[in-house]
């Protein structure tokens, strides 16, 4: 199996819900929410690829950067490459249920784990989904991580206890689903979370606690006052509110003001290697990957996540080599990809 | 019914007047004046639609807000939320006749009411129409504002009086028609009005006057010296003239130029609660919604209309939610919805 | 006969010469050199549609201009409105051949002066084509302009005598068409004119001259210098050299450098009658109509040319009217309809 | 045989490897590789062409330039235009095999040398491709050029000799192949180069030495420093790494730094002669021309890539007549021909 079959595969078994176009950028699928797309008109899934799209890097190759370093350690796991499996429920509205909630948490768990790195798991209105995700985790004898809706405090503690009795690397909670129609479909009431109630939230565990869909430097810096251990810079693949700005324009000023205190994660819109390379010089940590990864549980199960992600890996090994990046934890190599100049 | 029944059933309806495109961005029916388009090449329908799209926002979840306000009050008038239906007559021409410009009227002048909000009632060169508006008025008992065409002072302040009697909220002028060709059809003439025109149209009644097709500053401040209450920043749908700028390049500066003199409505490109949030945070009090209506009279009858507003108003309460955003007269709070940040 | 008629006719005439596209924009037809498409790509034809559309005017109705001027005087001419037919030969193996060149010439000469304006008559190859049109011009008692291409001196100024024996109101040279391959199949050498070569041809008549082909302001002033009376901002229509600049785009700097020493006209994607309207405001005093000349005249013979020419004239007067510009030959008021905000 | 024969034959030869698109933008082959597009997303082919396609120059026909000086001597050779072969190999897995490595490289070669220039022949993972190029330039007695991928140094020395041997004018690597996975497949490392790397394989020599790949002003600067006589700015047809900068986006400023010191080779997207005139007003001394070349050896061999060749010569002359750039060599006077002005 290879990258090419799984796609393959995918294209066939998900039909009207992704036809995996040449250019995964969020204009077929507009509008398809349950399905893979965009809220509304898909502007903020667009959005965000365009805008990755827009950065363009530096080859380099006249320099000693033969075999870069692509491994690194975020919350005290070491990952063979910088780029982590989002959190994704609800593969029958969204994927057309080729396979089932429970298949999907396994194929992410544990393929991330062959190909080095860990997934996080989601929440959704069903709490078969959670569970199915810890589940996973038990199985991995806790390597994963568990993304929790922003629920009523009491409501994500009792949450983020599961994920601790799984032995969950870390948890979080993705605060951009505080609008999710869905939720509101279960009677189980999401919104925003005041400073104060993720102080509440954070110090209940000793756990690393990320908070996923931060778009602006002020919210960033109130997850550090709060003190989480990371934030994911993400518009939740376009799928909450239509018309945010894209991840990749907002990213650089929030690395300048909050990336030495805080874990930066970016979401949205990578689709190979050099994607990871591009969030990395703007100042993320590591990435998150989360179309591809359905593509790949749903073309080739579990070894199809291996394989996708093992794909990345291999392509931004490439992409570091031709513009001379050694190592993803060396920042300044890095920065100095994005070196621009226009007639 | 819902809002997908409604549009369904409007596309079956309109045929080759409107086919509902997934984007409604004036391409399809470019030139189509009579028709549902823009004039000549589409260009300044086109031009609303694209710069309103390439304004975005930024999303916030740690925060307080999780039940925004969205009523106001305009013209002494309480709203649910921010939203006006804008002045369309012409439905046999424009739309493909599947309702009457009587039936129109009465959708969209009840339609709103149900929904918390009030309609604009339009003139045009079939005397007739400006009555089924008037009338329609009357039955909701005034809740409602009729918009005159800019034709010679004694022939608006003539129907200004008949909309007094109607009890009428508001009048105004569309000044922008004073090029409409389908007038002089009719024979009757429309023009361009000076500074002395416009006092003394509005010195003859007491109620609030309001400007229509302002794009400019200086209109603008002409508008605030010559008495009136309200202006609307559009450029009548891209149908008047072609390659105008858009409502929403030019709001900004209007909005600080006379935002605390007069009361500023935003009319274009409209399609989704976030565009309304977006104009708002431009500096409009409110906006008007033209197409969609259209598509909820014709989809639904005055249902169809009061569903595609309630349609409106949830998407905006969540969106405001998702952005911080507490309180739709709370200007300072709305405007940092737009921060901006390029890599 | 209306111009939907003319336009319907001239499609159905043209065939796979011209398919009268929505949006007349260079793409379709591009590289259909012959033909009526722009040279290789169609760069510089796209690019003077594009920068042209990319200029936005202010819509103004709060005003007194409700009947504009319109005339003008050109080389001591009256027009009804600024602007001429652009100089076109080749209808065979450039429009398909349904008229011939000397129902062309007869069509635009004697249509232009029905609608109150005049036409610029062309040279090629082909030496019957001048000829042609230098009949047309005595068939209107000399109301016409000769464009002759850049020839050696004394062919040209051959030719100047012949339009002077023919009462032409004025004579130029199209400088572009300097690079033309046509020319050469028929061992006719053209080429580029030096400030002395042009000094001697302007020295040669005393009608007034006109240099067609102007990109840049070092080239206006040398036209001052030589004693030109006009010059045409244009790139041909794209038909010479692939990827020149827009003459929307240098037309403004030309204007400013020599716009009190020397007429200036514009050429390129003049469309409608907004159109004129920017070139105007850009500085220009006339501008040239090409290709839907060409329509005109296909499509409805000589009454075609007139109708689509009053078609112009009237889309002029309206788009005067709703911007507030009270005279074709006031530019400091047609400049303000540039005014320009962006959010 | 002529220009559009040629591409028609290549056309009907190369089926689903190129079909010839009216506008050779990248994006129709995008990914195909092997094969024909841009590697991945084809971003870096696309990237290449539409940058090179923002530049437009200035039509210039009032002076004396009627017969521009085309020719140039580079590596001491006189060229009859500014325009080498780039070096390509792979004709069955790249093009789908119509014509062998062996007789598209005497295509290139022999055909180059008809067309008054000279060739580079290329390097790959089957050592017979190199042999096929070495070949080719004997029998051309020595008029062609060497370019080796970043194999091992002692691998590169070796290949160097070989081509000292053949009598070839110029040697080079494409350091940009550093990442190839072909190369790997067939178990021959290729790497970056360091500094000294490159001083050690040009000092192995007395050739002239070409560094192609190039995309940085810093990497310029290491090659003067190394002693390398040319640098070819190239993103390899976007055939390595996606998401590159574009050549013409950094030619400028590479010039600026280095265009005293060294001959600067521009490689991208050139499709006819005015792409040379532009690379040329960027600041550099020749281009290489690639795909229109393939479709030269398929479309017409030997004469086919002579008659490209020659085609592109008589667009440059013309548009050299058309700018007014008088020499190929003389900078000042093609500068001037991007002189840019907007609205």
């Amino acid at each position: 199996m290879d990258i090419k079959e799984i796609k393959k595969n995918a294209k066939e078994r998900m039909k009207e819900f992704c036809i995996l176009c040449p250019e995964c950028n969020g204009r077929w699928c507009a509008g398809k929410v349950p399905g893979m797309g965009g809220a509304s008109s898909g502007g903020s899934f667009q959005r965000s690829f365009e805008k990755l799209k827009e950065i363009k890097i530096a080859m380099r190759t006249l320099h000693k950067v033969s075999d870069p370093k692509l491994s690194c350690n975020i919350f005290g796991v070491d990952l063979s490459f910088p780029a982590l499996v989002a959190p994704i429920t609800g593969t029958k509205f969204n994927m057309g249920g080729y396979v089932s909630d429970e298949e999907y948490s396994n194929d992410v768990v544990l393929g991330s784990i062959e190909a080095g790195t860990i997934a996080m798991i989601g929440d959704t209105g069903d709490p078969n989904c959670f569970q199915f995700g810890i589940n996973a985790i038990k199985k991995a004898n806790g390597k994963g991580i568990a993304i929790i809706k922003p629920r009523e405090n009491s409501e994500i503690i009792k949450r983020i206890k599961i994920a601790e009795e799984a032995g969950a690397i870390a948890v979080g909670v993705d605060v951009d689903g505080a609008g999710l129609v869905t939720m509101k479909l279960f009677n189980q009431p999401v919104g925003p979370k005041s400073l104060d109630d993720l102080k509440e939230i954070i110090s209940s565990t000793k756990l690393p606690f990320i908070v996923k869909g931060i778009l602006t430097v002020d919210e960033a810096k109130l997850c550090v006052e709060a003190g989480a251990s990371a934030i994911v810079v993400s518009n939740h693949g376009g799928r909450c509110l239509n018309e945010t700005f894209a991840p990749a324009e907002v990213l650089k000023d929030i690395a300048q003001a909050v990336g030495n205190d805080i874990i930066i994660l970016a979401d949205g819109a990578v689709r190979e290697g050099v994607d990871i390379l591009k969030y990395l010089a703007l100042g993320a940590n590591a990435v998150l990957i989360g179309r591809p990864i359905i593509w790949g549980s749903i073309g080739g199960r579990q070894e199809g996540v291996k394989i996708t992600l093992d794909t990345f890996k291999a392509q931004l090994y490439q992409s570091m080599i031709l513009s001379g990046a050694d190592d993803v934890e060396n920042f300044k190599n890095l920065s100095c990809i994005l070196y621009t100049k226009k007639v």
